[in-house]
């Protein structure tokens, strides 16, 4: 097999840990955790079905893109909690070693490439980039709001910060953002969130 | 919030059963079986990676695309293993009327269209749903290996039929194949499969 082959599919199977990386969140019925390569695959669905509702034009293909790989850090860094302030700290730096370790057993071209893709994702820079981390929210929303806001609970996220960090969706879609704040409004009449 | 919004929430909250949908083989580290949303993550993923190796010029959006959703239709009709040649018997028809239920839950334009996408993975007729289903194959296989052949053997596959079912790959890549050949030719070496 040549170099390039072997390389891709080393690189695939290391992702295959993506897997066994769980997040704080449940799944629609409430029954386990998440883990980061479903959640990779909802975010990726969901950019394509909602992308007419991004605020400004978007190549969807990148946002999908950013979507599969955005969380492969994660199998070095761990899944750090959007709300845990104190994990927060050191996360881009330890993220940043991971993107370095992983893409880098791609072929140098390919690695590059995916390397700069997962930055751009970093670093909210690009229209692409914002609508992916609106996606990234949202997906974990509809999911969170489904389970009666379990892990909103069980994590003592008040619905002040909830409001505030998820606010952010607004610079990726507005229309997105009214869905998400008004399902928040109703978490907080239901008693989901404190 | 508009009707278009709400079906496209409401399909994407149907979808999340993906996650618990239980393939035959199991992920890398051989912990527990793999589900069909972290398997269509794979699949979309190498479809990114492994593009270059196409038989064809492919649109590599479309065959992620294809990734995504094709197997979404598990959701009513079941995991149907590939090696379970009376299974397969109503497979189409079964997956045909879950097609229709699920992608009829999007906005009709939006549903019409992923419909005809798996329609056009399944019936095998394009340059990216050749490689597509390459991919499909080629993912099952590299896990299996990594297991010791554990699904081969758990149900009793014969090397014959997977060298046959998987022959397949060729249509969608020469070169993807000659690796999965040498691959099982090795699992038989090493007493993986029968």
């Amino acid at each position: 097999m040549n170099d390039r082959l072997r390389r891709q599919i080393d690189f695939l199977l290391e992702i295959d840990k993506l897997k066994s990386v769980f997040r704080r969140n449940y799944i629609a019925d409430g029954s386990r955790a998440e883990n980061d390569a479903e959640h990779s695959w909802h975010f990726a669905t969901a950019a394509m079905i909602l992308a007419g509702h991004a605020k400004a034009p978007v190549d969807v293909s990148r946002v999908v893109a950013m979507g599969l790989i955005h969380d492969i850090v994660e199998i070095d860094a761990g899944d750090t909690f959007i709300y845990d302030d104190a994990a927060k700290l050191d996360q881009r730096e330890r993220e940043e070693r991971a993107a370095e370790r992983l893409f880098g057993m791609l072929p140098p071209d390919q690695g590059a490439s995916l390397l700069a893709l997962w930055r751009e994702f970093e670093e909210d820079s690009t229209p692409e980039a914002r609508f992916a981390r609106s996606i990234d929210r949202l997906v974990a929303i509809i999911l969170n709001y489904r389970t009666g806001g379990r892990a909103w609970r069980e994590n003592r996220v008040p619905a002040e910060q909830i409001m505030q960090i998820n606010s952010r969706i607004e610079k990726g879609s507005p229309a997105l953002w009214d869905f998400v704040r008004e399902l928040i409004e109703n978490a907080v009449k239901q008693g989901f969130i404190e």
